[in-house]
C-alpha cells in the first residue's frame, strides 16, 4: 500500500486518507454527507458512547429515548430557535402518497422535542432538577462541502437536556456539565479551551453558550462540544411550569450539553500520525494484539502461547486479538499500528523458552517482561502509553496557542492566537474580518489551565479596558 | 392508586395501563405513534439490546452503523420489495426550503441501503459470508391505530443481514439464526412458535420467510421476529458478485434476520400479571430491591445493613437498589412488584439482629437466608425465579395452542389451533377466512419442542395428503 500523506503538510489529505484505510467510516454511500460505520469504525463509536454514558450518569443524568420526527408546530414554538435552523432541516411532507397534514423535520437537536414532554413530567419543586439525555442521530441538511466525522448530514450525537427551578440551579449545572467533559477529554487524552462564544454567535435561543474547542490541524479549531445556559426563554412558549415550595407558579431554567462524533474526528487528527490512527486505550477497539513471531519449526508452541496470553489479557479485562495470520511480522505490526492499536505484544520461540514477552507501544518504546507479571506490566504500559499521549498532545496545543496585540499579527494567522477584547460588538466583528470568521470568544477555562498568560491586555481593536483574554481562530 | 385492569378479562386495557403505570413508554408525544422511552424503559430497551448483541456476537455477527435515509433510486431497485413499502415509508422531499433531487425515505429496514455497499465490499469470496448487523430505528407510515411497542411508527429494531456463496450456506445461516434466537427467548424465559409464513405472506423479494410468534393476549399472536432467506433476489438488481475460487463471478446468496421492540411487548403481555409487570432478570432494570423495614428504634441499624447488602450485591454484578424512601413497607413491595422487579430483599431489626436477610421472589416465594451467603442465595433464587418464570409460561402456552380438525372448530377461535394444510393456496385463503385472517404457516418448530401430536392429518379444507402442520390465529 502507498505511504500516508504527511499530517504536517497535507492535514486534510492526511486525515481522510487514515479514516479510509482504518474503516473507521465509509463515505461511498450514494448520499452524499450520509456516511456508513463498518465495524471498526462502530467498535471507537461504542467505546465513545461508553465513555460519554458513564462520565455524565456519574452526575446524575438519566438515559431517555426520544422520537427522530419533530412536527412544524412545535418546532416553531420558539422564536430564535427556528429561525436558526428552519434553513438546515430535512423535512417529512408524505406518509406513501399520501400529504402529512403537518409536516415533521427530522431533528436537528431535540429541545423542540423534548420540551412538550418537559412540561407533562415537571409538575412540582420535587421533580426538579430533571436531568436526561440521549445518544442519538440527528441531521443537518448541509450545504457547506462535507466531511467525515466533522461535517455530515446525519450526525452521531450525545445530547444532555435539564430543568432547573432557578437560574442559579442552572448555572451549577453548567459547571457540573464542564466537570463531566473534563473526565471524557482525559480519557481521550484531549487538552481543550473552554470559550464563551460572542452574543451574535451563541446558540438560536440561548442566554449563553459555552464551546469546547480544540486546535485541530492546518492552522483550523474544531468545535467539539457545547454546553448552553437557556434560563427560560425555552420554558416560557414550551410551559415547563413547576408548583413551588411556597405554592406559586414558576417556570423552570434549563440547560443543554452536546457532544457529536466530531470529537472522535477530533481525537484521530490531534493524535493520529504518519503512521496511521493513534487510538487511546479509551477508544480503542483493540487494545493489546498479541502477534506470534515464528522461527524455524516454533510454529506451534509459539502460536500456543500467543493464544494463551490473549485469552489471559481477555479475561483480565483488555480488549485482545491474536494475529494468526500469514502475513510476515512486519507487515502485521505496520497494519495494527495503522489502525491505532496502543500496545503491541511480540512473542517468538526465545520468549517462550524465556516465560517472557515483548512489549511495544504505539510510540515504538519496547521492553520484556516476565510472562508471570504480564498482565500487571500490560496495565502499566497502557496506562503509560495514555500519559504519553497525553503529553504530547499537550505539549501540541501549547505550541498551537500564540498570543496577538495587533490586528496584523492576526491577518492570516496559522494557529489560534489570545488576544484582549474589550467584549463590545463593533471591535469583535473587527477581529472576525482579520481571522476570516473567528473570534471563538472570551476563554473561560482550559485543559490544561494555566494557559493565559497573565492579565488580559487592552482590547486589540480599541486599546479600550477592562477587556478579556480571548481567542480567535479558524473554525472548521 | 386505582386496581389494574384485569389480564385475563380486558387484555389490551391492562397491557396500556402497565406499560403506561410502570413508565416503560410515554405515548404522549404530540406526534401518534411516536413513542418516547423513559428512563425505566430505556432501561429495558438497553437490557433487551445486549441480549440480543451478545447472542448475535456470537454467530459471528458484526455491528455496523448505516444511514436512516435511503435515496429512492435505491429503493426502487427490487420491484417487489418497493411493491412491499412503497405505501408506508415516509418520505423526505426538501432541505430547508430547497426541493431534494432525489427524494430520501426514512429507512422501512434497510436491505436498500445496505447492498449497494455490499456490493463494494464483496469482491472475492475469501470476503464471505459477511455477516453484519444494527440496533437502529426504522419507520412506517402506519394508518392503523397504534399500540406501544407493538404498532408504532419509529420502531426500535435489530437487524442481521448476511452474504454467502451458495444457496445451501444461506440456509445453514438461517439455521443458526434460529439457533441464536432461541438463545434470546431463553433469556426472556419465551416459548415461540416458528411458522414458514405462505408464500403470498412472505417479505418482499424473499425466497421464503420464517416467522417467530407467540401467543400473546385475547386470542391473538404476535410476530416477534423473522428470518428471511432471499437467494440472490436481491444480489442481482444490486449487483452483489464474487469472484469464485475458481475464477469466475457469481452472485451471493443472502439472508436477513430481524427483531424488533415488539419482542419487548412480547415479553410484557406474555409474562405480566395482576400487579403489574413481571420482567426476566436479564430485562430488569432493577434486579434485587432492598428495603428496610424500620421497627422503634432501628432505623440506623436496619438502614446500614440494608446500603451494605444493596453495595455487596451490586458489587457482585446485580443490578440493585435500595429504598430509602419515606413510605411504608407494604407501598414500597406494590410499587416494586409493580415494576416487576424479580427479587426483594427485606431486611427488619430481626434479620439484622440474627445477621440474615428475607428473599422474596415476585411470585411471593418468601424464605430467610444467612447474610454471609446472601450474594449465592441470591445467585440461586434469581435463576429459580427464571425457571418458574419460563414454566409458567410454557404451561400456558400448551394451553393457549389448540388443535382443530375442521374448519366449524376454527371459526371464532380464540387461540392457535394447530391444523393440517395440504399447502395449496386455494386451501390456504379458506383457512385465513375461516379465522380472520391468520394462516400462521406450516410450523417448523417450537419452543420447547414436541408440541404437534404426532402425523399431521390430511389438510382440514380438502382433506388432501401429504399435508403438514400448520398454526392458524389472529396475529396483531
Amino acid at each position: 500500500m502507498s505511504e500516508l500523506p504527511k499530517k504536517s503538510t497535507a492535514f486534510f489529505e492526511w486525515y481522510n486518507e487514515v479514516l479510509e484505510r482504518a474503516q473507521v467510516t465509509d463515505k461511498r454511500y450514494p448520499v452524499k454527507g450520509l456516511n456508513v460505520w463498518p465495524p471498526f469504525g462502530l467498535s471507537i463509536r461504542s467505546n465513545f458512547d461508553r465513555t460519554l454514558r458513564s462520565a455524565v450518569e456519574a452526575i446524575g443524568y438519566q438515559e431517555v429515548s426520544f422520537p427522530t420526527l419533530i412536527p412544524e408546530t412545535e418546532l416553531k414554538k420558539e422564536s430564535e430557535h427556528i429561525k436558526g435552523f428552519e434553513a438546515e432541516v430535512y423535512w417529512v411532507t408524505k406518509g406513501g402518497a399520501t400529504p402529512l397534514d403537518i409536516n415533521l423535520c427530522l431533528r436537528p437537536t431535540s429541545e423542540t422535542a423534548m420540551y412538550p414532554m418537559f412540561a407533562l413530567w415537571v409538575r412540582s419543586h420535587k421533580d426538579l432538577p430533571l436531568r436526561i439525555f440521549q445518544i442519538c442521530n440527528v441531521f443537518r441538511y448541509e450545504t457547506k462541502s462535507t466531511r467525515p466525522l466533522i461535517r455530515i448530514r446525519e450526525i452521531h450525537f450525545y445530547e444532555g437536556h435539564t430543568v432547573h427551578p432557578t437560574e442559579e440551579s442552572a448555572t451549577r449545572q453548567v459547571q457540573e456539565d464542564l466537570g463531566s467533559f473534563a473526565e471524557i477529554a482525559r480519557a481521550f487524552a484531549l487538552p481543550y479551551l473552554i470559550n464563551k462564544r460572542p452574543d451574535w454567535d451563541k446558540f438560536p435561543g440561548a442566554h449563553y453558550s459555552l464551546a469546547l474547542d480544540i486546535p485541530f490541524g492546518d492552522g483550523r479549531t474544531l468545535q467539539v462540544g457545547t454546553v448552553h445556559h437557556y434560563r427560560d426563554n425555552f420554558a416560557r412558549p414550551y410551559g415547563i411550569q413547576y408548583e413551588t415550595e411556597q405554592g406559586g407558579s414558576a417556570f423552570g431554567h434549563q440547560t443543554t450539553y452536546g457532544i457529536s462524533e466530531r470529537l472522535i474526528g477530533g481525537v484521530i487528527g490531534v493524535h493520529g500520525d504518519d503512521k496511521g490512527l493513534v487510538l487511546p486505550p479509551a477508544l480503542a477497539p483493540t487494545q493489546v494484539v498479541v502477534i506470534p513471531v515464528i522461527g524455524k519449526g516454533s510454529k506451534e508452541a509459539v502460536e500456543g502461547a500467543a493464544k494463551e496470553i490473549a485469552a489471559s489479557l481477555s479475561a483480565s479485562g483488555f480488549r485482545t486479538k491474536v494475529d494468526l495470520s500469514e502475513d510476515r511480522p512486519g507487515a502485521k505490526y505496520y497494519a495494527w499500528e495503522s489502525r491505532g492499536v496502543p500496545l503491541r505484544v511480540e512473542l517468538g520461540p526465545r520468549e517462550v523458552e524465556e516465560k517472557a514477552a515483548t512489549l511495544a507501544d504505539r510510540f515504538g518504546r519496547k521492553r520484556k517482561v516476565a510472562r508471570s507479571d504480564l498482565v500487571e506490566e500490560v496495565r502499566k504500559d497502557l496506562d503509560a502509553f495514555h500519559a504519553a499521549l497525553s503529553e504530547k498532545a499537550t505539549t501540541r496545543f501549547r505550541e498551537q496557542i500564540g498570543v496577538a496585540s495587533t490586528l496584523a499579527e492576526l491577518k492570516g494567522a496559522r494557529s489560534v492566537h489570545l488576544i484582549g477584547w474589550c467584549g463590545k460588538e463593533e471591535c469583535g466583528h473587527q477581529i472576525e474580518a482579520g481571522v476570516e470568521g473567528g473570534l471563538l470568544g472570551t476563554v473561560e477555562a482550559s485543559s490544561p489551565e494555566g494557559i493565559l498568560p497573565g492579565e488580559a491586555p487592552p482590547c486589540i481593536v480599541c486599546e479600550g479596558t477592562p477587556s478579556r483574554w480571548s481567542a480567535a481562530g479558524r473554525p472548521l
